[in-house]
């Protein structure tokens, strides 16, 4: 999700009421505003992202009979995802990631729900847009989210979660392959380090989805009266696509695994041809070498210099020393 | 399974209704006309493969009374091999592998199966002729497949599908062996994308076949009705089939992890014997060539120069000195 | 925790009793003294630092009714932390990390609660000062501390323990992303047993983390009347950090993993850069060095000498080689 | 086991009939002439090696009363080693491990039983000598296996099988051992292959050894009639082998994973001392080559070259170089 | 445990009859002989060391009516450590471990308990005089041993024997403490091999102390009346005693992997550092020897020989070269 979807919406906050063939939405100012709703048919949905506000939590507390430890996780951003399913209510702590600029460099914002048989509170430290669909689908009054219970809107905003998840597993994997590209045809370099920042991506997301899939895991074999028997298959479906984002990351995190292995493998091939390089050429002309100091000395006595064709005769043996030479290394296939 | 074997069929469904000495083969061009075999004591048989027809699927699931959320999963082709029971029918998603050009290359089909007391409905992407074989079978008077019951015909069309897989195990073994007498016996140059890709393969093939084997695991302990006592021996045969497959992959990525080893050992020995070549020439030149270089001195006043066997004096030292390094090098195992 | 905070108590022990709108603080000099306390409806707290002093513990064992295993468990400070749950009162051991000189050096220290029904007995080597936010907290008259029984001060206890836990993980954690900026940039040469240390403490830090888990998890599920079940989510509380902890613990180690690997790879790097360096500069000027050389014999009989623009042609000789050399280089991107 | 050790045996089959006190040897050519003994006190012993004779076995299917499945599992080589426990007869499958040519080439045979109260049947393909001692044990009026019952039989076998493991094991054991020697030693050179395919012989005993330990722990749960409570320590006893002889190959495998690991730091090693041979000869002799050349030049005025002691003083300055050099490399200990 | 402590005792046995207030030690030379100790209200204990004598051991087992296959265990010194918990007695078997000369070459003897009500039978091939401080606490009237039963005095020698590995235990984390300060300061050369061993060593000390940790644990839970309930509380501290020894050797098995990686790692810095070295004297030195080659050539026609300071420039050019050279590699913090 991007963060330029983030809406900042006006402290006054937003009741929606709702029900197969209902639908009201009020601007509420104070909490008290919602008593007449409680005990109504209908169900309502309140979506709080002042967590500052510690009146308000109060007056929530109150209102709806929550355990101060629970009002605690909702307010610890440092909560891992869980479920507390209580006699009245249930309490679902989630994360949602977001990346401001690239895959590597993703953030977690901490999402809470409590609902009970015909209330869903919603809190959040920013608004994103990820409620807009779901507040769009309340609007429309033939959707399944107006006919049926809170449980089924809860699914709803985990599945729109879950399938943010599934995006940034998208984008990993895109990127992983990318790199893979690069580095199997040796195209371009690679720095380890590019690599190394997928494998920290993959590690944050496994640290949101694996107590995700925990919770949703207690969710379905819960048998609190608030999860309906008719909403499990739902649920089931998101549980599910969490095990198979799970079994996803963990391929990718095999794969660069295996990225990091042809990476070191290049570099001592590459480091193989230079070796290989630098010896041909040495190995050639070295002897030549020693052979024209030879005759560069100085010595009274040497023969050879006074020979008419001496000089073509030496350079008869600078030839056949490196084709000789070369054939050797053209054998050993070192070119 | 080559896809050459895909084969298009008509839009018009057949429906093969048969039991113990009897057989007939329909064409159906709507879903009404099932109705008349339904509560007969014989079973029939329904491939779809027009998966796009929503009002098809649509007629199905009135008339089988199947969950919503079933056609959802027959429809979703990302979903995960399982096993749903029912009170009425049993959902069993399952996988084919296939492969269009070479073992690397593996691409993934969904089959789903809907099975109740007398009707077995196949759901698949593309009809392959995998089920030839099956059809074949009813053909045949004396086959098993029409004295049983439908679990028996889901047993005969699983068993299809996991033969398949031991096809690829062994194309994957047969590739990594291949790998292997290549990269030990040193005969040709292997880029080591190509072990990559079989790891790759194995990942593929373990992702299809774990939760292969998981359901039929399912399936046998399940006490459904609609799985029969005398049927279980033959999905236990199955179960034990994965379970040897999932084996065997798991061998065969150790001996990629080995293969790999022998690979970059591989090219540590050729840059070490790269790198014995150049020092055993430098090593024995590079003192001569100086020698060499001190006798090719302009100095006025050097006294070897004037002596009359100085020249071959020098040489000898040459000779000499090279004999000296190269029985250094003999006695140290460089060649 | 620094050391710096340990402030040496005298030898006579403080008692603290306390409980809702009560709070006394005795100096005792005797064992006896707490005999009026016992059977008070308030509780009390008494913290044992002289852990030689051998009769005090003895005394210690009689008043309260103690198995002597308990008191050897309470002297052996090599115990791994642990929770013994026995009829009338609850024995934890636990220890306290802290570190005199940096994060590499991590000391532990074995800290005791036996509590009872209204009694806390802490016992310690050193007196650190983190028990002085628990005397702060007693001291303060609408604290829950007071209100609570003594599983909520054991509570309070083994907060202010993992909390130094967290502490110690985020130092972990800075020193590793430090060491992983200075590696991945290259700035500054680190030395592999610096990452290696860091290692050794995530070692040390799962030693004592694991088991104070577990003796969490085993509070929680215990069903002695001595855990009340409203102190439950407090203790829940606690263990879901040492998950939280153990998690980021395992991500660090990981981290360090694939630090050491960027590090192996960025010498490997440094390594091709030089013998690129050596093979450029040896395999342009060895050919061109051979090449004076021939010109430097002595030959009587050398034509090319005597050309008037022989020495002209022999540098465009050796310049045209070290140009054509450093395209050769240039379009295999070596520089 | 060696193959040498295979007797064709020829088709009439061998009935052994036994008991406490009681021997009889019958040579049969038809299954029918079974009949006679199969409500004896006595029991017998029946070993089929021609396993393609079908009607052979369709008539033991008959006469025994055993399922059609597990006359599949007995022709079916390919089947894991398992038990399956019916009413009436217990079905084992096991394999046989023999080696034609040294241990890297092992074989497997399947070897199954199928024992009732009063029969054992054995089915292999080829007859190997193992069996030879059972037969002798036979003959011996006082030995144990004619006292007890057909289970101690079966253990008889099984126990015969297991230790041939152990003979295996022994020989990788061996094989690993003096591999680890030459390679510490450096005495000779090994190819990786060599280890590699001790690795596969791990692989292979252990892909056989850990089902044939999961089946005598389904043995020893099993509450099978035909499994007597005093056979039960033999049958554990055996199990304990099996669990032992996998911990020793989880060593092995262990062993070898160091091996690889020695064996490329000895090439690692070998390799830096090559480096440092040339690097020594190299930068001694280089800058004295050099200085050889600068007083070869022919400048017209060069002051040094009409030194009367000049060429004197450049081998001062040339030992002078060397030995500081040699010194610096000393000091390093390069060499 | 040093071997030099092993005191061959006569073949005489020693018989410690004991009890509260009560000690006795008979020398026997039959076991007719222990027929009046044993229905005795006092308990005693008897050691066998000579377990080649198998009239002896049948006369045992008949006294205290032992199973045959518990005899058979007791011989068999491939035992893995295990307790079996019969109606009327307890067999436990363990081993001793000791070094002679040094922790790299631990040997292993198997050390077996027999214990009923009122008797400790005790199996080993030496006599090792770990049992002598038993036999001092025997002696001593108000030790615990006197007083508590059977239970107690296996205790007690579990307890000597889980000590000894502690020992070890300690040798071993020490010898690898070493290793690493020389490896991690490079001041003295290490062999491979060394790290190799002490591998070995925790592999085998593993290979001793998993089962017998697994062995105290079933004595934890057993309900056996020889198990008495204030005994629990003793074999449950060496149980965590060896829980804690695990956990060790798993730490040390890490830092022996992390040792191997530095010893590598060192090797690889070691190797670039004789690199630089060579490439830093090899490129200054090769373009000067090149231009000093220039100008020893014979050209008949080359100016720059006559200018009169033609040598001097030279040698401005040389030192300008190695100047600029030298600042390069400054730069580039090669040296």
């Amino acid at each position: 999700m991007d963060l330029d979807s983030i809406v900042k919406h006006p402290l006054s906050l937003d009741l929606y009421c709702f029900g197969e063939g209902h639908f009201e939405k009020h601007h509420i100012t104070s909490i008290s505003q919602i008593a007449p709703f409680l005990n109504q048919e209908n169900k309502f949905w309140l979506n709080i992202t002042d967590l500052e506000n510690m009146d308000l939590l109060e007056e929530i507390k109150n209102l709806f009979d929550i355990h101060s430890m629970t009002i605690e996780d909702i307010l610890n951003n440092q909560e891992r995802p869980k479920v507390e399913i209580f006699d009245h209510f249930i309490l679902i702590v989630v994360k949602m990631l977001y990346t401001r600029n690239g895959i590597e460099d993703l953030e977690t914002e901490q999402v809470s729900f409590v609902f009970g048989k015909n209330y869903i509170l919603t809190f959040q430290e920013h608004s994103f847009d990820i409620f807009d669909s779901i507040r769009a689908r309340l609007e429309n009054p033939t959707s399944k989210i107006r006919k049926h219970g809170t449980d089924y809107f809860v699914y709803a905003l985990l599945d729109a979660i879950v399938s943010e998840y599934y995006t940034l597993l998208e984008k990993v994997t895109d990127k992983i392959e990318m790199l893979e590209e690069v580095i199997v045809s040796e195209e371009k370099r690679v720095k380890l380090s590019e690599i190394y920042n997928q494998r920290k991506s993959i590690q944050q997301l496994k640290k949101v989805i694996w107590p995700t899939r925990e919770l949703l895991s207690i969710i379905k074999k819960s048998d609190s009266f608030l999860i309906k028997r008719r909403t499990l298959p739902f649920i089931n479906d998101i549980y599910e696509q969490t095990v198979e984002i799970i079994e996803n990351l963990e391929m990718q995190r095999e794969s660069i695994t295996t990225l990091v292995e042809i990476y070191m493998t290049n570099i001592s091939l590459k480091q193989n041809e230079v070796m290989k390089t630098l010896t041909i050429i040495a190995t050639i002309f070295i002897p030549l070498t020693f052979l024209a100091g030879v005759y560069g000395m100085n010595f009274h006595f040497m023969p050879e210099l006074k020979w008419k064709f001496g000089y073509y005769l030496v350079w008869g043996i600078f030839i056949a020393t490196a084709v000789i030479m070369a054939f050797y290394f053209k054998r050993r296939k070192w070119f």
